[in-house]
């Protein structure tokens, strides 16, 4: 019996640094009701979908950082969000800056929840793989400062009984790093979501700018053809405060093809009906990670991070 | 200062089961000295390239089954392979089946060797990832026994300072499985060389038979580009005993990109320059692993080979 679930991708045109969360969830909310109106029950938002991307600055002034940062889901400024998800029965993935504070210390993550179609917060993921730099490099247009800005996250990656199936999230860079999906699909992970701001153009390494597209799908379709699974990217794309972002948001097949994309680099819905049961054709065969993983042969990957080089 | 090694893959046409080493050697070797002409310093050859695939055949009678393998490298009937590669000062890899007995016992694995320019063995690499089943299965076209002919490699993954560079070796199906790459990544492999015999048709598992092309890419893409590395995947191509073979033998910069392929499903040499510099440009930046992996999060990976759920 075949599981379905129509997922949409809600990619994000750019956001301006002046632009309000209340005007960013008003897009937002449109493109929610356009999903259900298609027949969507999961909706992918992008990472850090609240506000510009603004590691892309150097701020001296931690207010000014903190700024940026939720210190409650939903607030004020995003329970409209939750509502209308919940008036239309429909979950979503939303990335943002999360400021938590723990045991007195403040917390800052790169932060993604799963939320359902009852506006209940049923999964929280907070960014592994944080790429760009700590130091502020004023020479260059713009700087990436992830490393400055968050703290490495905590939890781990998980896998979450969401829409009759099984989901993972992750964020942006985590999607270059095959750990990630394998991770997840150990942990039983069929669909996993994620959001993504990347630059076009890499002003310390600029050598495959020309390649950014291609890394991209390159990453997410091998991650869902060696995970059998379902990978959903969704971007904040386009001309964002003097940086372009990267569009390209898909839903990959557990076979590794594309089966759906956005075309434009602008607020723009994309859905498919995934078969979670296709992800059962490979995980029963060439796939079948009991029967042929070698894992005496892997002690290297988890022993240290850095090459023995 | 660019290191530039001159790679060439030594694709083979299918041999037939009642061809001799001899003239498989023979072909080898007429390929040997293409590529010599064509500056090639290295040359890759396949998977059990001194026979027909035979673990498509379900043999009852043990010496019908060793018949297909190699009791010392090199034989009688490998030898002028050796010879000729002394002769033009170029080095090889080589797939084949071996027979070695360990403690009185005989051990049977799907192994590749690497030859230096003066025509000696400096590495071995016994196959990790045996794909197909070791039970028989008479309603089918033909097998894919691997699980049953072949021991699970003892050796692991490795690199070895070869050609003026760090080469890792794999074979066929360790190339969909991303811990093969990223094990040799973090022993310093900057090329990872591999030889395939891939049936187009796969009987007990066919709906991913169109994309079988597709996958092979995408995952040796994947993995060179994830790991800074080239990639050498050449294959036994072409109608064989009546399973077909797939071709698309090719060479995978850092980048991901396809930089030379065999454009035929018979013998055929390509090359490439490769600069294994370039190797650097993103384990210094984007996949800098020291800096960006976090392995306290991956331990699912090493920890059992199946998945929780």
């Amino acid at each position: 019996m075949a599981r379905h679930v129509n997922i949409a991708g809600a990619q994000l045109g750019p956001i301006a640094r002046n632009e309000s969360r209340q005007s960013v969830v008003a897009r937002m909310i449109e493109m929610l009701r356009e999903a259900h109106s298609r027949g969507a029950e999961v909706v992918v938002f992008p990472e850090l979908a609240l506000t510009s991307f603004f590691p892309r600055w150097w701020m001296e002034n931690q207010d000014d950082v903190d700024a940026f940062f939720e210190r409650e889901m939903p607030s004020a400024a995003t329970r409209p969000l939750f509502e209308t998800a919940q008036e239309l029965g429909i979950g979503f993935y939303l990335g943002y800056a999360e400021l938590a504070v723990e045991d007195g210390t403040p917390k800052h993550y790169n932060t993604a929840i799963l939320v359902d179609r009852s506006g209940t917060i049923v999964g929280k993921y907070r960014k592994v793989h944080l790429p760009g730099h700590a130091d502020h490099r004023p020479h260059m247009p713009y700087q990436h400062l992830e490393k400055h800005y968050f703290d490495v996250g905590d939890l781990g990656f998980d896998s979450w009984d969401f829409a009759g199936g099984k989901f993972g999230m992750a964020i942006c860079n985590d999607r270059r790093w095959p750990e990630t999906y394998r991770v997840m699909a150990l942990k039983g992970a069929e669909v996993v979501v994620l959001g993504y701001n990347t630059p076009t153009h890499i002003p310390w390494e600029p050598v495959y700018d020309h390649l950014s597209a291609f890394h991209n799908h390159l990453c997410m379709q091998a991650g869902a053809y060696q995970n059998s699974m379902y990978v959903v990217g969704v971007a904040k794309a386009g001309p964002e405060e003097g940086s372009n972002l990267l569009a390209g948001s898909c839903i990959i097949a557990p076979s590794g093809e594309i089966v759906a994309m956005a075309a434009t680099s602008g607020d723009e819905v994309f859905a498919a009906k995934c078969d979670l049961d296709i992800c059962l054709y490979n995980r029963k065969a060439m796939f079948n990670f009991a029967e042929h993983r070698q894992v005496q042969h892997y002690g290297i990957i988890t022993a240290h991070p850095g090459s023995e080089r």
